[in-house]
């Protein structure tokens, strides 16, 4: 029988590698050295569940008392930054795919590592999203892209959603192995939609001045 | 009555509610979505009260235990996301004003949280320019603006004067709540007056390579 | 006879006064005002300490109970502000130099306050590196110039020298002055002779998508 401490950790490390390929990814567009890809990748990777630890009372941040996300996560960018050697669109691609992985894990381990805590069903969800965007935020603010949650595009949306999924599947007493993973196909699944569908969200009203532009 | 406490809850209230609005102003302004301009108007509530809670020792994060603060900046955000129609100047100035209350709101609050924990004064007024100037220093990286308190403008002056205020007013002897609405009008005003007489602090000596813009 | 933790906290000042001086320094060459100018001095010289003391268990923030950092990066940025003139090439070298012996002190500090909480080898290292670079990454942030630390230059990678350089001197029992010096030389004279020898990592394997620029 699969333990589900043992999956949560297990999907942890998951998500360390999907966000720090990205983040090497990123980099490895943007012409950094080697060192680049390995700093943008960890922030990418650690970034998110750092300031959730950070936020939560009495939580120590977790890669401090334990190394293996930092290792895995060097790990896969330096792989990545050798031997991934896209061209065109591709690399584009394969970036927004591990993006919506990470954010998928990272979501829902922030919602149940929170709940875990003691901490109010509106702020978990709110807690899954932050661990969910800010690594991607912070890799996109070092890479000097605009971060993809800020775009018209369904992507906190997806985040949020895959929160309130994890909350509604509570009163179903499921394994708890199968409420993580269905949430977080959630998150994922819909963030592909949004992805390949192209949706985004309601324009802002239309009035505004328009004379500015980002 | 009035209770100090009740008084301070509510200015933490007001405070978060007038820098939501110049969150959700600003992602109005540069085209984001509702939920770009529900994320910037949050940094913009949450980010400098955050910041402060995590350097203060052994205090727990304001929102984290109270979701009120999350609550009220977003349905500000969306509010003002969906009515908020200013055209031409008319945003920036609505802006600034909400910048300026969101800042004398936070900065005396910062400074009562931090003496309140035995901090020293020197760093409590530090504290409280951190509280007033950090919320919007987020909110304009996000919106890929100059942040409001690098431009040469009587910005954090205006926060470090009501702390020195609040500090001076001690021995006085007042009712809580009067020294505080005191600080805070002081900020507010130093800050809209700057803004209405374009003051600002002396330039950079002569003789520097000028090559370099920003 | 020097006791090691005066030495230290001396180091920390004068890591604290360097980074000043270089956050000062790249201020006025923005042409921000004093404030600014402060501003950017204080985040240079605290951020990447406040960063390892949040992220290191159960640490209070070391500035936040003992404001000698902050008055002394203070007095250095009004000094730098006022007096530094430097034309051309001038600014930019001093800032670099003022930032090498910053990444220098930062850092081993860093790896010791580190290893002292009884985290483990090569998180501290990473702690250390953390320490060092976080104040300049934030410094070029707010004065909108790319990071140092992801150029393609020996930056990062001199840090994580000196972090591993401290590491190995543990087992030859130097008096613990030596070592700190030992290792803060090594990380400042390897920073020098990346500028001087314009050495740098190696560039991404060609065959990368080279359409897109940064």
């Amino acid at each position: 029988m699969i333990r589900g401490l043992d999956i949560l950790h297990l999907f942890g490390l998951l998500g360390s590698a999907v966000f720090a390929f990205s983040g090497a990814l990123e980099a490895g567009r943007k012409k950094m050295d080697v060192f680049g890809a390995i700093v943008v990748a960890l922030v990418t990777a650690l970034g998110g569940g750092t300031l959730r630890d950070l936020l939560l009372p009495g939580k120590p941040v977790f890669w401090v008392t334990d190394p293996q996300p930092v290792i895995a996560a060097t790990v896969v960018a330096v792989l990545t930054f050798y031997t991934f050697r896209p061209l065109g669109t591709a690399s584009r691609r394969a970036l927004l795919i591990a993006d919506a992985a990470g954010l998928a894990f990272f979501t829902v381990l922030g919602v149940e590592k929170s709940l875990a805590c003691g901490i109010s069903p509106l702020i978990s969800v709110m807690m899954g999203t932050i661990t969910g965007v800010v690594g991607g935020i912070i890799r996109d603010i070092l890479c000097n892209t605009i971060p993809m949650v800020l775009q018209r595009e369904i992507y906190a949306t997806a985040s949020l959603a895959g929160g309130v999924m994890y909350l509604c599947l509570g009163p179903l007493h499921l394994i708890p192995a199968e409420r993580t993973v269905i949430a977080i196909l959630t998150v994922f699944l819909l963030r592909l939609l949004a992805l390949r569908l192209n949706l985004a969200l309601p324009k802002p009203p239309e009035g505004r001045d328009s004379a500015e532009g980002l």
